[in-house]
């Protein structure tokens, strides 16, 4: 991608974001990065969706700190930059509050794969994070942020499931790209709510089976993918 | 139906199911068939929805090949193509992973007819399959998952009860045409909604008698139907 | 209202119901009474909501009998012509299968007065009705059906309760006009939906008091009313 | 701002609780205040919002004495007046009936803070007040509503914690101005939303740390601010 082009991903990838309801208000951010010229780009901070502009996505360094000095980056770029970091294979990196993925984050509850929406794009089980500790709050609260969420992927490839969900906060989402990080906020967002009802009728659901989750994540993922019209 | 209008009915089939909220992404695919050809039409796999045209529409046979070479069919087509031999009269098979229905699939649990809204479409309490076994889901997973809808129906009438709820996945619905199966596909996402709802203040909520569920549904259905303007 | 303005106030109150999203296919009726000539006039059976014209209005007698050999009137016709010879003072009756009054009919759930929303418009609880017999439904069953809403009304005033929930069916609805009908209709679906959801909470929650009740109740209806433009 | 800007700030803010779906049919109002004139603006009592104008906003005094015999102000101005004169700081005060804020209300549960969505805008729990006495709603019921308001917030900062729930009724709401008094009722509803689902998974959710509670306020309020471009 050329640089306007990843402009414009950035850009769509926040729209997105508000278009697929994952967003209320300002609560949301979706950046890029260009691995080669190791430079992010992300959504200016508390800047209102309708008035955004491909010129307004801010650059930043993996370190997290702005090139430009017109707009402010993103309150939360501290975690994407985290993320670029520890995850050397993703593109993209979303930030919601979309309802469900953050009740179920509210309550310390993990997306535990219970059919096959959530095989075709979660190989098993969605995490949540431990809580900060009163240290990690105070003193890079927003970097703290990112370190526990690679802490939680310690055993886990970030590929394969691609979401995390901060304890007490919301979802962090991401792919290869931002469109795909965005499209795979709104499927994390369908799974959580329906994970969350299937709780309420059974407290304790009982996940698919290994040989299924292997068949749909592997269909679509992966050396042996089958599906859509490029396999 | 000319081949004309069957391409037609399955395109504004597959649209409606997007209409309709039944389908986010492309987690869906609807099929018609005509029997004097023993042809199948179906949407084809991971094609963006505003893009498909009736000309996009996959010919297959009865065994589940594609008759075309230009465009992959839906993933699911073998299982279509089970639910045709078996069920001699359908005309139209639809699969979605709409909200509710797949919260119960994936829950096992089977919606009963709590009211008359279910009873207008459905004699009855709509079904669970089992689970796969490993050695299906490894061998033939897309013509096994028709093959345990088939075997949940050893004793029940398709056209009576034209659902179903794939354990761990989602539902299959069908009808005489494929307008018909997206219709049936509607209403299922509502009493589906309705009985987890019901099933939530009461985990084994009483169905309404058999002399209200034949009163109803064979007001709709068989020769002695008084329901609209053609009765 | 002259025979047209009712046709035209029928035709409304029906299509204020699917824009109001309480009914979805044809799952809902509305009519309405012209007092002075004994007619009822209600919806065409079975006919797509966008088609329908004031003409198409179905004029019928206090005994359930179309006076018009064009259109067959809507199948709930009997049920809403019981009403009118029952409650003398109402001028509009609606039918709808509304997701959560349908969800609370069918749990044969009344819905309590939780609030002031529900207290502006229903001076206590919506209660529902038993069920049918096997006889009932055999012999006269959308009669009947409003006979045991007439029954359940036994101690109560229509217009101070103007709606009830049919058990294993859905809610009908009623006002002075088939405007106020709907607009009652619309209210009975968010008091039961809240009502639900505080349930949930709370099986058994507490409604507010009588002094609340009528406070707000009698500050919209009946001789001491201030509320609107009009006091 | 000028007497203008305010009529149109308050006509904005009872549009956009329509809006955003927090008031159905005519269950809101919002008013904005000019302090220096001692004149508070509210919407007129019961009249439709699609023909609403900036001149149709009602002029009254802190007493709740309407200063325009043209329109009869909304009938809970009492309860606003109430809070202008106890509430120094605020210039603008949202009534609605949305969803969950009025199914908290009804089930006198508050809503405590589980996530930072709510503390960005709440520094802690947002309370019920206790249920008006028999003699508070026969003697000034809409004034003593605005009482028992002030009554819950004895040692609670206003614009710390913008907004209340009335036991059995539903949320008031306020702001530094009308829109800051929408944007807060909005946010209200959301948090209220996500408390109500968490609470079905655990009757007694866990809030979070007051470290992670302060890190979020303070982060958008109060001298130490740093959110949006003006920080």
């Amino acid at each position: 991608m050329t640089d306007d082009e990843l402009r414009r991903a950035v850009l769509d990838a926040n729209l997105d974001t508000v278009r697929h309801g994952l967003v209320i208000s300002t609560f949301g951010n979706a950046s890029g990065i260009d691995r080669n010229a190791g430079r992010i780009l992300i959504k200016p901070s508390g800047v209102a969706y309708d008035r955004l502009t491909p010129a307004d996505m801010v650059p930043c360094d993996l370190d997290g700190r702005s090139l430009d000095n017109r707009l402010r980056p993103s309150s939360d770029l501290a975690t994407h930059a985290v993320l670029y970091r520890a995850f050397a294979d993703i593109g993209g990196v979303v930030h919601t509050h979309s309802t469900y993925a953050t009740i179920m984050a509210q309550s310390h509850r993990p997306v535990p794969c219970l059919g096959t929406t959530h095989a075709d794009y979660f190989h098993g089980t969605i995490p949540v994070t431990r809580d900060l500790t009163e240290d990690e709050i105070a003193q890079d609260y927003v970097g703290n942020t990112g370190t526990v969420i690679v802490e939680t992927f310690a055993d886990l490839d970030p590929l394969a499931i691609p979401a995390v969900l901060v304890a007490g906060h919301g979802p962090f989402v991401w792919g290869r790209t931002p469109a795909e990080a965005v499209h795979n906020a709104l499927i994390l967002e369908q799974v959580a709510k329906m994970a969350w009802h299937a709780m309420v009728l059974n407290p304790d659901p009982q996940p698919i089976s290994q040989a299924l989750l292997d068949r749909h994540f592997l269909r679509k993922h992966g050396a042996q993918a089958t599906y859509g019209q490029d396999g």
